[in-house]
């Protein structure tokens, strides 16, 4: 039984979660940051002083057994009323941690009722606001705001936490007894690093003997890592962590030219990360997903947010052919 | 294998349904009245165009076998926000008719994540708006308002529902199947009789060969049925069956003098049904329950609708005792 450790959020989570959860004899676990301020979730955080649950969710999700109505029921987004906008499966996590008095309690218990293959686990206890510095001086603050800001123009300083945030007991353990820890695809600013600079992370990442697995995101993010190439993205995770990473996992098939156009309209030129890294470290092959993007309501994540997209189980073929 | 069904609301059912719930060998089937219009309900009914999931999230929790904190969580009320006033068990409830596109199917879907030992059905699929009119000429509309009326002032001439109101084909099944039909106990002009009024019921009620047990309810309603003794209830339920009942089942245990007082608050005088009734169908015993009620915010129904009100347990043992 190996033990794999993923951090990372979004779609791309969403797909390397949904195909490691096919590997049998592996213990899966998620770690999720607690820096998601934006839309439903802000909202029940600023109504009901609850954690954010809008990426556990999303975990739960990929990684829960049950059947395909109650995925979709967490996935379902009320439409009208004082309900309207917010997804069920954030008011089923707020309630539990209201019910339990425990986020991560309730993410328990919430992984209980839908049948969760693998463990998610909050990487903190605490109200975690992601803030940003940038070299001209200025800051900011929010997620959600820092998600839409252009990053690369002012140039970032420092990410970090306004108010003292601590590793999650549970986490730690998780990241020490981890045979390989895989760190993306996912937003590196919003959704990896949160994770990586919460107290306490470094230092048990740098006790844990895990390998480390970075499948390299397959479009660059605007105003974020414009203009990165693979050899950008691999140097940059090994500041932040101290250390070398062990795999390094590339796409080599392109996208459709109509995905393409799609997807400069939103993210500019530079969209493709370009191969650059010539590294024995490096794997390649055709990790792209063919599968048609269907109009979903219930599932917004699917249908909006991203349209070059990993397929899952290639990249579950290709991580269970390391660990194997 | 006895087949039991039961038809009530509000505490009382709740109550027997989790005695009846630890009964080994039968199958218990609990209709639930789809006329409900109040609170939390009403709104999600508004908003959502939903079908009324309160009386039903009653019966899901009262026949859960989950754990006690998934039967909290069915139960708690969102206090703060555009949640606020809402029962979590509501919300899940009207997610799962958006997601299913039917309110049926949702509840069994419901009862298969909640673990529940029988089954809820609603009395209809369709919306029923129940209706009174009384003998002046006057009319009312709506069962959250037609609870809070004084109908004994007016004087009632009929209840029924504005709208045809069709028979659910699962409900008629378990009529027609059962060995046993328990009416009670439950406000019999809110939560009895809207389910006897609904088309089709009555016709499959004659069918049945279900014997019929009646648990006559310990206190009056003021308004409703001030004065009332056993055998009003007895002469007003057989009249509305076209049947006579087989078994009525009575409580010969005096609440305590602070019980009482509490109730004549509310209820005003002749809060108990006395027992006036000498007939052979009659089984009488202590019924009565002496748990203290705690208050849980999270349960409002515990803490403020009955003080005086049936032990389960006794009242599970004493219909056992018939139809074993």
């Amino acid at each position: 039984m190996k033990n794999i450790v993923n951090i990372g959020g979004g779609t791309g989570r969403y797909t390397v979660l949904s195909g490691l959860k096919n590997i049998p004899n592996i213990s899966l676990t998620a770690l999720v940051t607690m820096a998601d301020d934006g839309g439903s979730t802000g909202v029940l955080m600023d109504e009901l002083g609850v954690l954010p649950p809008g990426d556990v969710r999303q975990c739960l999700v990929a990684l829960s057994e049950h059947s395909d109505v109650v995925r979709k029921l967490m996935n379902y987004r009320f439409e009208n009323g004082g309900l309207g906008g917010h997804n069920f499966g954030n008011i089923f996590l707020a309630a539990l941690e209201k019910v339990t008095g425990d986020f991560a309690k309730g993410v328990e218990i919430a992984s209980e009722i839908l049948k969760v293959k693998g463990k998610v686990i909050p990487i903190t206890k605490d109200r975690a606001k992601l803030s940003v510095s940038f070299l001209n001086g200025k800051s900011a603050e929010g997620e959600n705001r820092i998600d839409h800001m252009n990053l690369q123009k002012s140039g970032v300083d420092n990410i970090f936490y306004k108010d003292k945030v601590k590793l999650n007991e549970n986490a730690k353990r998780a990241i020490l007894k981890a045979d390989y820890i895989i760190l993306g695809p996912g937003d590196y600013f919003t959704s990896i690093i949160p994770n990586l600079i919460v107290n306490g992370f470094k230092e048990a990442f740098k006790k844990s003997k895990a390998k480390i697995i970075l499948p390299i995101n397959l479009t660059n993010k605007k105003g974020h890592t414009t203009h990165w190439k693979v050899s950008d993205y691999v140097k940059f995770m090994e500041k932040y962590l101290e250390k070398p990473v062990d795999f390094i996992l590339v796409n080599t098939e392109m996208p459709s030219k109509e995905q393409i156009k799609k997807y400069k309209i939103k993210e500019g030129d530079d969209v493709l990360v370009e191969d650059d890294f010539k590294d024995s470290r490096v794997i390649r092959g055709s990790l792209l997903s063919h599968a048609s993007i269907v109009s979903n309501k219930a599932d917004k994540l699917a249908d909006t947010r991203s349209f070059i997209r990993h397929d899952s189980e290639k990249l579950a073929e290709c991580i269970n052919k390391i660990i194997s």
